[in-house]
Parts: structure tokens; C-alpha cells; sequence
């Protein structure tokens, strides 16, 4: 079957540019003598995790303990949870699966280590989140991550794991300098910094320019997605999801109307202009999405009534989050449905 | 339990607010003598369907084939399928439906009604859809209305069904305009013209402003959301559905970040800025969504770790799209977890 026989919208993921892109990212990091841990949250696929380990991948990232959970069970022993916990009944269900492989998580404050330090336990890692210029999570300065790191050594049942940070896109030369301040003065405390571990795909190929890094994450780059293509991450080619739809409708020599909407696509603009490119009629725009149905506004293109199109989502992560399957396939041709296996877990 | 109880994030439905919703709607068209179809993409919870039509709706309106499945095994046996079908698989499905209760879908084009049609079979409903300035699908003008209506007349194994539109946001005057001349066409050509359905929450309560209409569709109106608060089309405390989530951590003494971001709020702006509100903290601005984290720039309001917040998104409908069970609460006190039997169903 071709996946122009698929009845649409469905997710379609190509195997081989899955298998490049995974090829080359971990080359690069072998190249730079870096550890390289992939983030699932953009597959949330067992079977894709299992590639990216088999090219040499250091165990995974995930973002919910819920999703590490699926992920532990599919016997991945190497997790880094890039979030804190709080909640007291999330914090039992990482202290069973620290107990049952390699695994960590994250803290930014006081109160965030103060809820995971508990006594008479096997050691927790916690790493300290910081915040490189992201604008998210983590403390503030390199003072502030030495101050709770030794906060994170000192606490009962917890074992101080290394300085973690999400940073913006453009920002490695800012993670150098934090990060080569921090460890130095975590190491004058400590004696010892674990790890060193950043990420994000947007930068992923720009990592050699900071060496202090132990270890890099990155979701995206295993498919790569409309976004990346317009910062210049990466090719067209070189995107592995696309949404296959269906033209409904032709009402107006200019528009058209598809029947895939914010329901598959989402509505993530990533700051781009139009939600996605279609492949068939790149020179069309996909100017607005309701629920069930894309608006392109076709400038020129020809699309007709039940034509098949294939359109590069602008961020491919929350795509895969909105389907139970998505279809795996080579050069166009299908070659199984895959469950998507820890779709939702947002918990 | 009490909702603050619940792990994060949660998708909370306030059953007394969906009741008043249900029974405020209802009233109205019962006052103005207008059959009444919710639109179910909203919840995509049987359960609320049968409080809809316990209330006295006519039967329910769905947006794809496999979300009318889930509602006809429910036992719903009068649907209205807001869309066009092309593939023969899914006509196929539509007609499996028809044969189990009153069923029917919309066409707006030659090659819909072509596809639709078929010799030796109970004949299916189709409505001409008309674009009355909604910019989506639909025939651009009354004439090309009943010149539709007549092909679907016309065609083997079709039923004319009546006219339907999704109408623009402020556009009750131009469906009354449509409606009155298309119908006026029809029934010349046809002899009758047995529904005209319009829709639509923002205009709900203008709704008599079109007395054209037979049939009025609206789906987010069950649980409102903040685009309809801004609208002024509800008030805040007419918002059903709200998003539980937890303050991961508070940066700077000017950012609080949540466990909720794009994968349960979705990323719908709705031509709002900010990405839903935080009840709690009313002056506090979401300023921005990760998939995982909500970024709230707070203006001067307080939110401390730990701390446990309620959030009305921008738009509900996407948002029960994106989990698998909802809470259903009454003054804060849980009564029980539902499973959200359509979520998912886009194909």
C-alpha cells in the first residue's frame, strides 16, 4: 500500500529520513566525544527510542514522569526526567523508577528539593536546572546553582546529579560561560560535577561551540519539522513527519480547504508565518486552521477536490501527541501502523 | 476529594455550570421555536450528549465520521455529520450509519455529490453547505445553493437533505439574507426545503436574528472559554471546563512557570494574547506555552511553588481533545473521572 491510499489526515513518519537523522546527529556527538541523550517526548515511540539507542544514544530524555514511566517499562535503564517534581505521589513514582535502572530528574529551588529529600531511602539524583537565558525553569546564576547544589548534596536521600539546562535557541556561547562557572564552583563545594548536560535541536549542530558540555539532549532532530527548516537546522528533505490530507474543498479560485486542522497540526506557530508547508503546493499557504479543516489561501496553486497532500507540520513534537498511530513508511511506500505509546501521558 | 487533591494537569468539568449552559441554551431556542443540535466536538462525551438531549436537543452535529461513530454506539440515532465525505471507505461508514437512525452530511460541490452518489442503495441526506461568510467550505452564493440542491436531488442513493452553514463570528444577518434567498431558490426548484442549519457559540444568543433558521448547531457553548468571555458572549463564571495545574517554580520575582503548557492547553490563541486565564491570579499573563511548561509573566501577582492554580483556556474544545479521561466536579468536589470516548477521532 502507498501512503496516498491512506484515508486522511494520518500522521506518516519515513523511515529512512528517521534513520539519517538519527545517523548524523550521533555521529556528530561522537565526534565531539559527547554523550548524546535523545528526548522522546517528540516520538513518544519505544521502537524509535530503541534506533537512537542502537546508534549510541546514552539513555533518554523525558519531560512528564508519566512518559518516563512508559518508557521504563518498554526497558530503557537510562532516564533523565527534565522536570522537578513536586507532588509527593509523582515523587514515590520516580523513587520506583530510580529503583529500577539509571535514573534522574531535575530541581530549581529550595522548595523543590526540600519535597524530593526524604530519609531512609535509596539515593534520588537531582540535577540543577538552570537557566542559561531559555526563560523558563532554573535558577538564576552560577552562584545560585553551586548554593543548591550543595542544598541537594547535603539532603537526606538525595545525591546530587550535575547542572541541566534547556537554553534558548542562539544561546550556546551562554551556555559555555554559566555553565563552566557553575561547575567550577559546584566542583570547589563538591568536588565533583556528574554531569553537564544541555540541548535543543535548533542548536544541536552549533554543541562543539560549548565543550563544557557532558552531555547533549534533543528531541526534534529525529524528524525535524517546519521551524527547523526556516531557522536553517535542516533541509526539507529531511523532515520524517508529515500529515497526509485530503483537499474537501475548492470554494473559491483561491482558497481550499483541507480536512486536517488544529486537531493534527495544532495551532504552534512557532513564529512563523502559516501553520505548516504543504509539499504538493509549497507556494500555497495554510493561512488558518479551525478544529477539523486547514484554510489555504493558494496564491497561484492548483489543488483539486480530493487530492491527497502532504504537509510538513510547523513543530512536529504535539503532532505526534494528537494521534493513537501514526504510520510508519519508506519512500511511500507503507510499512505498518505503530501505537503511539505514551501519547498524553501528561500527568 | 476535593479538586486541589488531583494530580497536575487535570481537566476539570464543572457539572453545575454544564447544566445551567445545557438548560440556558435550551430555553432559548424552546422560546424561540427553533430545533437545537449540539455540536459534540466540544466534549466528545456521550454522557453530556444525553444531558443535551435529556434537556431536549434535537439530536447532535459531529465534525468527523469516526467521532459520529462513537456517539451512533452510544446509542445517538439523529446526527448530522458537519463535513463532506470523498474516500469510499468513510461513505461507506456514512452509510452503515444511515442505516441505524437518522443520519445525514453536507456536500458544497459537483465532485462531492458525484462521490457521494450511488445506484441501488437507501438513499443518504446531504445538505448543500454554504459559505454565508465564514470563509471556510461551502457554495459562494444562493444560485450555486440551489443548483447543488438540485444535483443532490437529482443524484442516485441522495436525499436532499436542507442547507447548512457555519457562519462567521457576527454574521447572523448575512445567514438570514443566504438562508431566505437560497431557501426561496430551493423550493422553487424542489418544492421544499426541509432544514436550514446555522451555528455557532459566539452568536448563540443572537440566534433570532435569523428566524430562517430551522436548526441551530453549537458546540462550545457547554463549557465556554475564555474567547467567549472576551467576546462577551458568557461570563467568566459560565466557564465549565478549566485546567488544573501546579507552579513548578518561580524563577524571578516576575515569572511563575506551570506544568501545563501546550499539550494540555493547546496553543490556540483565538486572537487573544495570552493563553488562557489564571483564576487565581487574574492579572498574571500566560505569556507563553512550551509543550510541557506555561510561562506566566505575573505583573504583581503572587504564586508560590507548590501552589495549585485553575486556568480557562482560550478554547475548551481542542483541550478535551488532548486527554484521555476529564474530571467531572461540583463546587470543587470531584465526583468522578470519565473517560473521553471521542477524543482522537479525526479520521
Amino acid at each position: 500500500m502507498r501512503i496516498e491510499d491512506l484515508e486522511t489526515p494520518a500522521v506518516l513518519i519515513d523511515l529512512d529520513i528517521v534513520n539519517a537523522n538519527i545517523a548524523r546527529a550521533q555521529a556528530l556527538f561522537d565526534g565531539l566525544g559527547m554523550a548524546f541523550r535523545p528526548h522522546v517526548k517528540t516520538h513518544k515511540l519505544p521502537e524509535l527510542a530503541a534506533l537512537q539507542r542502537a546508534a549510541g544514544a546514552r539513555g533518554i530524555a523525558a519531560q512528564k514522569i508519566s512518559e518516563a514511566e512508559v518508557f521504563a517499562a518498554a526497558g530503557f535503564t537510562d532516564i533523565l526526567l527534565c522536570t522537578t517534581l513536586l507532588s509527593p505521589a509523582k515523587i514515590a513514582r520516580a523513587r520506583r523508577l530510580a529503583a529500577q535502572g539509571r535514573f534522574a530528574l531535575v530541581a530549581d529551588s529550595v522548595e523543590a528539593v526540600s519535597a524530593l529529600s526524604a530519609r531512609g531511602t535509596a539515593p534520588l539524583t537531582v540535577l540543577v536546572e538552570c537557566d542559561t537565558g531559555g526563560g523558563r525553569c532554573g535558577v538564576q546564576g552560577p552562584e545560585a546553582a553551586a548554593s543548591l547544589a550543595e542544598r541537594i548534596a547535603e539532603a537526606p536521600g538525595l545525591r546530587f546529579g550535575g547542572l541541566m539546562t534547556y537554553p534558548r535557541a542562539g544561546g550556546t556561547a551562554r551556555v559555555q560561560s554559566f555553565m563552566a562557572a557553575a561547575s567550577a564552583l559546584v566542583r570547589a563545594a563538591l568536588g565533583d560535577c556528574p554531569v553537564i548536560s544541555s540541548g535543543g535541536t535548533p542548536d544541536l549542530a552549533r554543541a562543539g561551540a560549548a565543550p563544557i558540555v557532558s552531555e547533549f539532549r534533543a528531541g526534534t532532530y529525529v524528524y525535524n519539522d517546519r521551524s527547523l527548516v526556516e531557522r536553517g537546522a535542516c533541509g526539507l528533505g529531511d523532515c520524517a513527519l508529515t500529515v497526509l490530507a485530503s483537499v474537501l474543498s475548492t470554494p473559491t479560485p483561491d482558497r481550499a480547504i483541507l480536512d486536517s486542522g488544529s486537531k493534527t497540526l495544532t495551532s504552534d506557530l512557532m513564529g512563523l508565518s502559516g501553520h505548516g508547508l504543504i509539499l504538493e503546493a509549497p507556494g500555497a499557504r495554510i493561512a488558518g486552521l479551525s478544529e477539523e479543516h486547514g484554510h489555504v489561501i493558494l496564491d497561484g496553486a492548483l489543488l483539486r477536490v480530493g487530492q491527497k497532500v502532504r504537509i510538513v507540520p510547523n513543530h512536529a513534537c504535539p503532532v505526534s501527541n494528537l494521534v493513537d498511530q501514526v504510520v510508519f513508511h519508506r519512500a511511500g511506500l507503507v510499512e505498518r501502523r505503530v501505537t503511539v505509546a505514551a501519547r498524553g501521558t501528561i500527568v
